[in-house]
């Protein structure tokens, strides 16, 4: 099995070394990574300006590809120009802090997994629920497993599996689901301050909206301690408005059409 | 009726300064829009580093605010902390260049106007189908009376309308259809050169691979001179998929539970 490793913490994330450790047992994997960190970057792509590639070293051993770009740009440049083969899965991660609700709109992670299923192939993106977590070593199994799942039961084109994984103990997990994207949001506001200038900056703050209950929902069920697995497309259309809008006869806004 | 206009081409882009001019002539409008031109960001936001903020003159004259970040971080910043109370509708534009089918993914237009929706405000992301536009007058007008009319119907929460536009006279255009995001994608490569230190670099290069063959696809209605809306949510769970999983038994991967 032929697996492509990347993530958005950047490759000398802590995340990124696990799950290769883990991926090693059961594949040959190639990991190509940003070279520094590229949290809350969405699905950005580097056009206007020349991508660089650099080796990657860690103890003297050869650990991977190093992009200075985003993790859409890696998963592209990874299965294009390095491997020049698909690989049978891409496995993005095991970031950290949670991607779930609204948060996989902003996720690098799940961009480079989304990618991945842009490509037709079939993919993961793997997080921890804390921004400095303790239990990688659960998650790292966690990855391997559902690696092995994917490639057996297959995903349906254009589908990526978005994991989120407690920050706890195999044995105080009370379960592994398949999960919904969450409602829950934040409401963001941006704090106004003073440089040492005199000039005004604002840092970005905001507090979470609770609004999933149910354990279907990927937030709720990783706040009950639950890993939760969440299919995810990239088929944006809103197919019941689609619908609805044919009544607004917005060919009218045509004159010629209209006068006819 | 309020107005928040945003783009990703630049608060100094053409399409902006068209946009605004129309939607003057139905609302009070205010202008939050990038500094820099952010095309391809997906849906980024800035956090890591804080933002700046200053006014933009054209001709001795406000224009708007410029920001040093992405079309997601000036809407979040326009509805937040410089209109301070939620607009009636956000509208982002005039691209100068096409998002239709997976352009929508990577496109900081419709990232623009996703965040407004994700804020509960209605919102259009409007473009023209040309990288160097030359009927903006035209787009304008779309612009202006889709504005008018998804503030008669309203949306679904969540949901925005992302509309493309041949660059064509109104004369030229055969119709205005709802659409479905189509399955058009990019075949990319990174294309290797080297600089002028012996050291390689890549640009990334593509062809279009032409999926859609039917006037309900965003981009094939464009491509044969027909505007087209398509309605767009970030909902993004697979449900099938969803249903899928359920025979994977994915709680099998805890060893406490299947030995129970």
């Amino acid at each position: 099995m032929n697996i492509l490793i990347s993530n958005d913490d950047g490759i000398d994330a802590t995340g990124i070394k696990v799950l290769t450790k883990f991926l090693k047992k059961i594949g040959n994997v190639t990991v190509v990574a940003p070279r520094t960190e590229q949290s809350a970057v969405g699905h950005a792509i580097t056009m206007k300006v020349p991508l660089r590639v650099t080796e990657y070293y860690e103890n003297g051993n050869f650990f991977g590809y190093a992009v200075d770009g985003t993790p859409a740009d890696c998963v592209k440049m990874g299965i294009k120009n390095i491997m020049k083969v698909k690989p049978d899965i891409v496995v993005s991660g095991i970031n950290h802090g949670s991607n779930t609700a609204i948060n996989i709109v902003y996720s690098g992670t799940v961009s480079a997994a989304r990618e991945a299923a842009i490509m037709d192939v079939p993919s993961l993106a793997i997080s921890i629920a804390d921004h400095h977590p303790k239990n990688f070593e659960f998650a790292g199994k966690v990855a391997r497993e559902l690696t092995k799942m994917v490639v057996k039961h297959g995903l349906p084109t254009g589908t990526l599996l978005n994991v989120n994984i407690p920050d706890l103990p195999e044995e105080q997990i009370k379960g592994i689901l398949p999960t919904l994207q969450g409602k829950t949001k934040w409401d963001d506001v941006y704090e106004e301050r003073i440089d040492p200038y005199g000039d005004k900056y604002y840092w970005l703050t905001g507090k979470l909206i609770e609004a999933d209950g149910k354990l279907e929902m990927d937030h709720f069920a990783v706040k009950n301690n639950y890993v939760a697995v969440t299919p995810v497309h990239f088929d944006l259309t809103d197919y019941q408005a689609y619908e609805d809008m044919q009544s607004w006869h917005v060919e009218n806004i045509l004159q010629h059409k209209t006068k006819v």
